[in-house]
C-alpha cells in the first residue's frame, strides 16, 4: 500500500505529471483528493476544502499540495501540526517568511517537509554535480530564453504581483545551479525589464557569485520566439559542461551529449517516500531567497506593454 | 580588558552612537579601525582595508561592521572564517542568500554572529513582549511616518537599487514587531508606493498576518512633515498597549506613558559581549525576510518624482 497521500489542488500540473507518477509510485497510494472547483478523479474520495478533508476521518500520512503559491502555507500548516508530511510544488512558498513558518512548523511537529524543485531531478543534474565537484570551476552562464505566449497561456497571474514573471520558469535554472555547484550563490545586482502594464519582470539579468568567488551571469527572457533554450555552462578547468533541455542533456568536454528521458515527477515522489520513510525533511530555499533578492536589490527598467 | 574588537566602516552611525556606546562597555576594548577613506581615531591603530587589519597581526575577538549593507557579506566572511564574532548593523545583509551564506559560515566555524537590530533594544520592547505574552491579541497597527529630507539628507543610495527606501527606517518597525508577538509574522501583500525617478519606495502599505491569525496593517511613509510618528499599536483582550517614538515610550491600558533615556546602542554591545561570552550566535532574519517579501509580492504603483 505505501503512504496514503492527498493531493490538494487538481490543476494542469497535477493531471500532466503527478497522476501518472503517483500510478507508476509503489511507496504512495492517492488516498483522496481537494479541490474547489475541479472535478473528482474516479473512485477517489474528494473534498471540496482541506478542512473536510480533515473531518473526513481518512486517514492520511503525506499530502502534496499543488494550489496557486499565494495559499500554500495556509494549508500546510494545519497539514503540519497533525504530523502529515507535506510536499509543496515549486515555489515553496508565497515569500521567504511563510518558508521559515512551514519550516518550524515541520520542526516543531516531526513532519516530514518536502520543498518540490522539479528540474533538480532531470536527468543530467545529479551527474553534472558529481563532475563538478572535482573541478576547479571558472565561471557560469545560464540561458533560460523561451516564448511565455507558449508556455503560459491564459495565465494573468504569472504578470500579476507574487506571480514572478520569468522568475516562474527561471527558478527552475537557479535550483539546479544551487544543486550542481558546490558552493552557495549570493545575488550581486539585477536588472529587471517589467512591462509598463505589468508588475513582474518579462526578462531579468542577474550577477551572482559563489561563495568562493565563482561569477555567475543568468539570463531569463520570456520573449525568445523560435528556438528555446534552457541552458546552463560551466567553463571549469577540465572544459565546459553544458546542461541543455532545462537540465536532462549533459554535454561533458570531448564527449556527446548524454539524454535520457523525462522522470522528473517519478523522481521527486521517490524522494519524497524516502523522506517519510526516514521521518526527515529536505527544504531548501536557496532558489527562493535568490528570486527574493532579485526582486529586493534589483533594478527595474520599463519596457514595452505586453498582451498575450 | 574584555574582547578586543575592531570596527569596520567609520560612518556617522559609529561616531554618534557605536563609540559612545563601546567607551561605556567595559566587556569590550575598542582594538583598531577600518575605513578606506575616513580618518582614524586618536590612539586606535587604523587601516584601509580588512586585509591590512587581518595582515598586521592583530589580536582581535570581534568585529562590528557597519559599513554601507552591500559589502557586509564579503567583510563577514573572512572574519567569521578566523573565529572572529561579527557584529552587523541592521539590516544583517543585502538579501537572504548572503545572509544565509553568513550563518552557515559562522556555524561552520563557530564564531559568533550577531544581527544588531538596535529598535529592539527600545526601553519599551521588552516589557511590552512580556505583557503581550498574557494576552490575546486581536489586531496590530504600525504608523511609522517620517520625513525623509530631515532624516536622511545627502543619502542617494536609499532611492537606488537595493536602499530599501522607506524600508530603511520601516525594518526597524518590522524588528520591534516580530520581537513582541508570541508568533511569527507572515506577509501575505503589500503595495509599494515608488517616485517616477527612484528604484525604491517612498512609501508602504503592507498586509500582514501572524502564524495564528492576528491581522497585521503597517503604513510607512518618507512624505510626513511636521509631527514625525513611529508607533506600534496592539490592540488585546485586555485593551491597546502603545508603543511610540520607536518603542522608546509604552503606554499599558490605563497606566501612563513610561518612558526611559536612549539606550539601544549600548544594549546592543551588552548582548554582543554576552554571545561572545557565551560562545552563540543570534542572527534573526524575519525582518528582512518581511521587507524581501514585500518587494518580491509587493504591487508597485508609480507616484510624483523625488527631490531632495
Amino acid at each position: 500500500m505505501g503512504h496514503a497521500l492527498a493531493i490538494i489542488g487538481l490543476g494542469k500540473i497535477v493531471r500532466d505529471q503527478h497522476l501518472p507518477a503517483l500510478a507508476g509510485c509503489e511507496s504512495l497510494t492517492l488516498a483522496a483528493t481537494v479541490d474547489p472547483v475541479a472535478p473528482p478523479l474516479p473512485g477517489i474520495p474528494h473534498f471540496t476544502s482541506t478542512g473536510a478533508l480533515l473531518d473526513a476521518g481518512i486517514v492520511l500520512d503525506a499530502a502534496a499540495i499543488c494550489t496557486p503559491p499565494q495559499m500554500r502555507a495556509a494549508l500546510a500548516l494545519p497539514l503540519l501540526a497533525r504530523g502529515i508530511g507535506v510536499f509543496l510544488e515549486k515555489p515553496p512558498a508565497a515569500g521567504m517568511a511563510q518558508a521559515a513558518l512551514l519550516a518550524n512548523a515541520a520542526s516543531a511537529s516531526g513532519a516530514t517537509l518536502f520543498a518540490a524543485w522539479h528540474s533538480r531531478m532531470a536527468a543530467g543534474v545529479e551527474p553534472a554535480r558529481q563532475w563538478l565537484a572535482g573541478r576547479a570551476i571558472e565561471q557560469v552562464t545560464i540561458i533560460w530564453r523561451e516564448d511565455v505566449r507558449q508556455w503560459h497561456p491564459g495565465q494573468p497571474w504569472i504578470w500579476q504581483a507574487g506571480g514572478m514573471g520569468v522568475f516562474d520558469p527561471g527558478i527552475n535554472a537557479l535550483s539546479i545551479l544551487t544543486a550542481i555547484l558546490p558552493d552557495a550563490v549570493m545575488l550581486e545586482g539585477a536588472q529587471l525589464e517589467v512591462p509598463g502594464n505589468c508588475q513582474t519582470p518579462i526578462a531579468a539579468q542577474l550577477a551572482l557569485r559563489s561563495a568562493n568567488g565563482v561569477p555567475i551571469r543568468a539570463d531569463f527572457d520570456f520573449r525568445q520566439e523560435g528556438e528555446q533554450t534552457w541552458r546552463i555552462r560551466v567553463d571549469t578547468d577540465a572544459g565546459p559542461l553544458l546542461l541543455d533541455n532545462g537540465g536532462a542533456v549533459l554535454t561533458l568536454p570531448g564527449a556527446a551529449p548524454a539524454a535520457a528521458p523525462d522522470t522528473e515527477y517519478p523522481a521527486l515522489y521517490r524522494r519524497f517516500a524516502e523522506l517519510l520513510d526516514a521521518g526527515t525533511s529536505d527544504f531548501d530555499l536557496a532558489p527562493l531567497a535568490l528570486v527574493a533578492d532579485a526582486f529586493l536589490l534589483g533594478e527595474a527598467v520599463r519596457v514595452d506593454d505586453f498582451y498575450e
